[in-house]
């Protein structure tokens, strides 16, 4: 099949741009190359740049689209040899090949296909079901690409193939929170601790206090988690430490509240706690498409992931949706990142009946 | 009285080198001037340098001396005003003025006033009860100082004329133990950590086991004592740290058998305790010489403290000795550092009357 092989070719060209945020111009090189096979297809398109963060919007005139799909370009960092992609064994290896550069292929590919569809039927990009969201800062934050590219879109459904497995779709994501803990304490020298405060110590106790409110565990780990992840204190050893402080990684349900929790906890210790960023979670909700899709693809089952992803900010914008994607064995940021190639052409084949049922009249 | 006026006199000349570690040639500098007063009195001396620190030693030409006066030039950072002794309501001010250099000037004015008096008798430098070591690096550690060149003195007793007061003899300092814990875990990303195990969180289960052996609290603090003094972990908000290092002073007194307690706290922790370094307490000791400094000086007590000086050095000597000093209200290290003046004196006159008796024959 021609669009098949077009998917792994168009990856491996996409690979070879080292889009890491080290090295932005790459970044806005790898928009420009998408800009250019667009333009080859015909295909209206908006190029939007937030900070420097290049976006691509291929929408109907109307920002309207049942459908978005969404994936992004940007990678985290890897040595140079990663950027050079290699075939074997029935997986594309590379940096970005999982993660997210095959769901760029995918969706330009998709895109191409039904476009020539429906010219030969004589109507135009405003017919298609579906349009496509490509960003440039996935990696770091996603705040100057979908979080403001998705202003505007307006679209009942969003699959942001940027995780999950062909057996697996992602309906929600945990949230974010990173919270610093800062303890305050009395200076004084070391061989006479007594005449001071340790804010080591005191922010000790405080953890000891905080840790109780992360301590439930089940199989599933769908709770919320705190991680301590940094602690700076103290400059001299022969001084008792007059500040110090921690910082945690916090990651929670929607069956947390964490702004009530927040409160309980300022109000259990001595120190005090600042939220550095919350980010929400992705809570995907019920959609008819999720129905459509399960249907077509009868081994898939619905599931969760711990980390966040662009996702999270679809419900700000009232978009329901879906995380979903190939398959490559969790090796996303890793030294052997690869995805496997017949879950790409299974993922394809799935999205290709799904948008073809979604486009028919009265669907 | 002459020997009073130059005494502070000769105070605000030593306290105008900015003798800090921050700028050595000005030890150097203050080194050769003592070098040249010295001539000016005729005395021997010895001008010892290890690894750029200068020291002074006024000895006989046989090395021994019974009563060895110890005072060092070296002083810790101070903005350039406190270089500029100041008089005020009978306390003289300045860096160095109460930690050590009045003391410099009064172990020197003392040598020249015994001096000039056994020459009128007829003999000489040999015939004094007493000798004299200045040192460059106490507030560094003192180890190319008062360690190394007290290889070179035989002597029955010490007066480490670096602390205390005038009413307080120092008889035994605390010794110093710097400790490092080591904790080892496992990465993993921030939003999974029950795949990881957080060095962090392990470290501090170690520390609530360690501090445990350092409870102990009595008035006069005379007894172990731990400051958590730094720590220093993780490098990613969203990683689970897989090393945290943190430092611990100690200061443990005569009770203490630090090496037997430290296997025993490595014993009940997992991480590794690594002995960064291991300064000796200084305990003075029975001496004849203090029972007739108790005796000279009534309003007078033995006492202890609790940090350390270049008097732990003695012993490995085999050397007993003293701290003891003028008052200053505690204000050495500190920004409005001051001697008071009448305590100057009165050490002078106690330390003048002692070296006489000592230096009478059958003393």
């Amino acid at each position: 099949m021609i669009a098949m092989e077009e998917l792994i070719h168009l990856t491996k060209k996409l690979i070879r741009f080292k889009s890491m945020h080290s090295n932005p111009q790459e970044i806005t090189g790898c928009a420009d190359f998408i800009e250019g096979y667009l333009r080859d297809c015909g295909a209206n398109y908006r190029r939007l740049d937030y900070h420097g963060v290049p976006s691509i919007l291929v929408l109907p005139q109307s920002g309207f689209v049942p459908i978005l799909l969404m994936a992004h370009i940007d990678v985290v960092d890897g040595p140079d040899e990663l950027f050079d992609p290699v075939e074997k064994n029935g997986k594309l290896y590379g940096r970005g090949s999982l993660d997210d550069k095959y769901a760029v292929a995918l969706s330009l590919v998709l895109l191409k296909g039904h476009l020539e569809n429906v010219r030969k039927q004589n109507k135009g990009q405003e017919d298609l079901p579906f349009g496509v969201l490509i960003t440039g800062d996935e990696e770091s934050g996603g705040f100057n690409g979908a979080k403001r590219s998705l202003q505007e879109v307006k679209a009942d459904f969003c699959i942001a193939l940027d995780g999950g497995g062909v057996h697996k779709i992602v309906v929600k994501e945990k949230g974010l929170l990173k919270l610093k803990l800062v303890s305050k304490g009395k200076a004084a020298h070391g061989a006479r601790p007594w005449l001071g405060e340790n804010a080591i110590e005191k922010l000790i106790e405080d953890y000891m206090k905080l840790r109780t409110y992360f301590e439930q565990s089940t199989p599933d780990h769908w709770h919320r988690t705190s991680n301590f992840s940094v602690i700076h204190a103290g400059k001299s050893l022969n001084q008792v430490p007059d500040y110090a402080e921690a910082f945690f990684d916090i990651r929670y349900t929607e069956n947390d509240n964490m702004d009530e929790l927040i409160e309980t906890m300022q109000g259990k210790i001595q120190g005090d706690l600042v939220v550095e960023t919350k980010e929400p979670l992705f809570f995907g909700g019920e959609s008819p498409y999720l129905d459509l899709l399960l249907d077509i693809s009868k081994n898939t089952e619905v599931g969760f992931e711990h980390g966040a992803s662009d996702a999270r900010f679809l419900a700000e914008h009232g978009i329901k949706g879906i995380v979903w994607g190939a398959d490559g064995d969790q090796t996303q940021h890793s030294q052997d990142e690869h995805v496997n190639i017949e879950s790409v052409y299974t993922l394809y084949r799935i999205l290709d009946e799904f948008m073809k049922i979604s486009g028919k009249p009265g669907s």
